[in-house]
């Protein structure tokens, strides 16, 4: 286990925490080795309310009861909070987040607000925990005594930490990548029930483009001052499905150097470990990825909770009559796709030293 | 209006008609211009019942008059029909549809069994009616009076529509199709709910095999005694979601002349015409296919009615990073993609001469 | 058929267009005989643009295309229309439907915002038609040229129609009632996604008043200056459930002459006529109650759709151990409890002669 | 803690154990501190497979790894267990458990076959723990070594438990019960998803007896050689919602000995307590009963969890305009109302002596 764990706990912020993002920091922070919640912030409508009174929560385990009683404050920088956890909207985040950077804290954003800015890494410690070295460009460029650190879309994220395992091995050059989303990525109220109740919404605003460019940022290389995106091309579809949590993508991807069989791609997935400053951390999943080999999984209701919330789970692997393989993808989207992803890139950056 | 309309309506059997695809015949059928069912079959659990009594009735339009009262039948070439509708399952049909074909009943079959077979076309009337030419080759090898035509799997219908505009117009070289299926294509009592509620299923057995398969059949050439498969390579993957009915298909195509602007594409789906002989049958869908144009557009629920079931929907045209183009193509399963496409080829055939 | 049928169609605005109701509204219209469309009302954000344009269009079959190219205009009585439908929220149906009556318009009324008023009717054609006496009263008592009339809440309608046979028939004492409401009872957006999949909502704000208050409006005596309600107590729980249209309603009731067998009452519910004056207008439903036999009837897929969604749908009538008798009630929420219904009263207020 | 806790733990056999109430007894009874499960029953078609081949698991946590191992066996007592949970179907309980009782087995079963016997305890360990009293007089009339103890049916759960805090403290005199239960009372393969999406379905079979009848026998008394049923007489709806987990019953009562306010109801449902011998067992929820203030609670998807699935929730405590009271009861049916509350009986008898 890490080396962190018995120095005294660090304070941390939640910003935007009356969403359901932000529920999900509560949830996953509640007696957390590592961080203490010490500051929920929120909207207007919600400053000055206790987070029992602001908040509408739509989780299933009940609301902790440190959290309850909290007073919500306004998104800016106090004094205490060392780290924040950010579960802002894209566009206030792009306002509110530097002003924690530059203030000195450490920000680990769910938002999509900085993750094609070239100094700013997206991070999932089993996939590209060096990345963070572009932190220092990023202070200096910025001026920043802090930093801004993002987790990837919640549907980059899953098929992301299979592509690296898939190519490390063999190299990728081109995937295919169609979603079936959960609702509960679109936040609350979110997707109103008219709209997915006995339907398929084919159609989520800037998703295709995110998941065309992150997953290439995170296998690519990180250099001085920026990233070199991985050579793989990515096509995406993305659709909103009934439901509740779980993102599956169905994948067909096409290697630099194929197996002669693809149980060598079974065995590569199944066996692959986080580097090893990532792999113990609090919130790492072990294994990183289960291989499922019943015909018909992963399925989101059943196989969701793996690791917690946190692994990924594949399963279909076959051959594909165009590319080289098929393979079927499974990330939960609000635990490991959304608040679970953060915590677990902040624990890497305690890890390597970027909270001292 | 096609020639036949003025003529006493053609006698007709529905070979299982107590199971789901089976009173989707029989609700089609219902006042049907040339066509009149004579005879309902059944196995050993429904003979001798009325259908009202056999028929544990699944659709939401009421059961028709006339069929309550016919009292169901063994599967067996009777003396009276002439056409026989097949919504047997592959298992029974194998043994089954060449009775009735011996018997000289021409059969519109939507059962897999002779999907496969050289002599056996695999027809939609706006894709390949000249399809049908190969039936003078099944009767002489088979010795048959009559003779069996298959429509395709439900999944592979809609999107076999739209292929053929885009390949009529631009070549096809490769197709990606992932799916989104309705639990109706599943049959009654068909998907256990627990198995969909909250969930995707990312498997179909044998589904994908078909989709890599039938559109290229129906895409390619007729012969003397059997099908040039077209050239395009197809790579499926099929996912049954919560939806009762209409299959949603996410299409990454590669052209062989792509058009300089995708607008062209857009204006070729949306004026795809018929040929001739099929364009004024009863059950043709006018036109062939909608091309909407809404950014979150086809929807099952919302679009699946259009043309009565029978078109093919498409929206989301788009440019693909990987290949050319990006679509979505939403088709009715049970209507288009199962006793309606029956009865539209069933239409093509008196129209071709092929019932006299 | 009704008289009015001849004369040239009478000009109708629909306020508060572009909600869900509004739509229906605009649906139900198209081509009705004796109706014509002359205006479509909306609020700050749709005004000046086509109702195309301002639309969100949430149902199953395309907007007419007369409807998409009408201008939204301000929810203000203009010269042209003498009979308004009123789609609006209670809080703005409050302040513009008295304009709307004082300017000399009819006044149609999906909202609950005058149901509760001595001198407005709620009003079910089959029910209740001498209601609309009070109308004197209230055109006196207010100074007005036209007048408010209401169909009763979603809910309130199925089982109104059923209680007014029964109570006809054997007197009605006591009256429980469970509902399971359809989620396009809250229009659109309406109720999140992530509130409904693979959940129960045990509450619906404002509805188990209503349903307890207004069908004893409805099942009692119109007098000069108001309402003496019908003696029978309701008591009401009312739920939210994953269905997309039709109410749900599981009935137990005390007769005050109960009949010897419950056969009888199954007789007068399948046997009840409307009043002559509404038994032959363009929406009534006939029979007005369809009561269905199997064991697990209604449900709403399957039998939302009778009458096209303007029949009042019964089934399970069986004894109950306290009261006097159990049944369930079926009626189409968006088409009989709000659009449909509306229309039918204004068919009623036309016979009646009240839009001479 | 009680007592038994240091001893080695009792060997138990699950009959049924591959179907969806035999997988909930498995994952329950992993690690139980109490009881070891020594044998997995199954039908022919599963026997002599390890219980991994021959299950479809449908639980949401993986299959424990010692139950995967496991050869199925026949239905038939063995020499090891002491203790048969059964999850057996009504039909082959009536024939199995007796032979299990026989050979000296306490039985603990799920099934309804013998919970009208009079000498067969229907067994609640917060409501009447003193009605093992009459396995005495079962085992001497009967003849058996053993005995057989039965939980109630899963919509009589929950709701048995909020009516005796009601009855003891106010007396019960009139219930109203209308449910709306989850797919997953119907067991796997179960409702068709055909019969659910976008429905409700008004039927039970046989449901709706057994809740008239199970509560009155647990609330009455138990004499010498059987029970007097509690007075109160109960009429009951029983339906079918897309709910994958958590019966939700609405409930309206009248008391014998109404209170002048409902607070005092609210004070003591949620201070009820289980009697002393039952309230420390090892699946004994704490608090028995928790009472939720929000306006919309409890909801399936948020509120079965507490208390592991082992509570029960109520809210919604209001007045009723006919009877007393109305409130929302909501129970995990195969946690609670299933196999978690056959084990919780196990744990009583351990507890009583009777497995000694």
């Amino acid at each position: 286990m890490a080396q962190h764990q018995s120095n005294p706990r660090i304070p941390v912020s939640i910003l935007g925490a009356t969403g359901a993002v932000g529920q999900r920091f509560v949830q996953l922070l509640d007696r957390h080795p590592w961080f203490e919640v010490v500051a929920l912030t929120g909207s207007d409508r919600s400053i000055g309310q206790t987070y029992a009174e602001a908040c509408h929560w739509v989780l299933t385990s009940p609301m902790p009861d440190w959290a309850g009683g909290i007073v919500v404050t306004p998104t800016q920088p106090g004094s205490s909070e060392r780290l924040a956890f950010s579960a802002l909207p894209a566009s206030i985040a792009r306002e509110a987040e530097p002003l924690y950077a530059q203030a000195g804290c450490a920000v680990c954003s769910n938002a999509s607000a900085f993750r094609q800015e070239p100094d700013v890494p997206v991070l999932l410690p089993e996939v590209n925990p060096d990345h963070t070295s572009i932190l220092s460009c990023q202070r200096q460029r910025r001026g920043w005594k802090g930093f801004i650190v993002t987790n990837p879309n919640c549907t980059s994220t899953g098929m992301t930490v299979a592509l690296k395992a898939l190519q490390d091995a063999f190299g990728l050059e081109k995937v295919f990548a169609v979603s079936l989303q959960a609702i509960s990525g679109a936040g609350y109220p979110g997707v109103p029930s008219l709209d997915i109740l006995d339907n398929v919404i084919p159609y989520i605003e800037g998703e295709e483009e995110k998941v065309e460019f992150e997953p290439r940022k995170m296998l690519g290389q990180v250099q001085a001052d920026g990233f070199q995106l991985a050579k793989c091309k990515i096509s995406a579809h993305t659709n909103r499905v009934a439901v509740s949590e779980g993102h599956t993508v169905c994948l067909s991807v096409e290697f630099s150097r194929p197996p002669s069989d693809l149980a060598e791609a079974g065995r590569v997935l199944a066996g692959y470990s986080a580097p090893a400053i990532s792999a113990d951390l609090p919130s790492a999943p072990r294994p990183v990825i289960h291989l499922l080999t019943g015909p018909d999984r992963p399925q989101p209701r059943l196989d969701r909770q793996f690791g917690a919330g946190m692994a990924t789970v594949v399963g279909r692997l076959r051959p594909d009559p165009l590319l080289h393989a098929k393979l079927v993808v499974l990330s939960h989207n609000t635990v490991r796709g959304a608040a679970g992803g953060s915590i677990y890139n902040a624990e890497l950056l305690v890890q390597q030293g970027w909270l001292v």
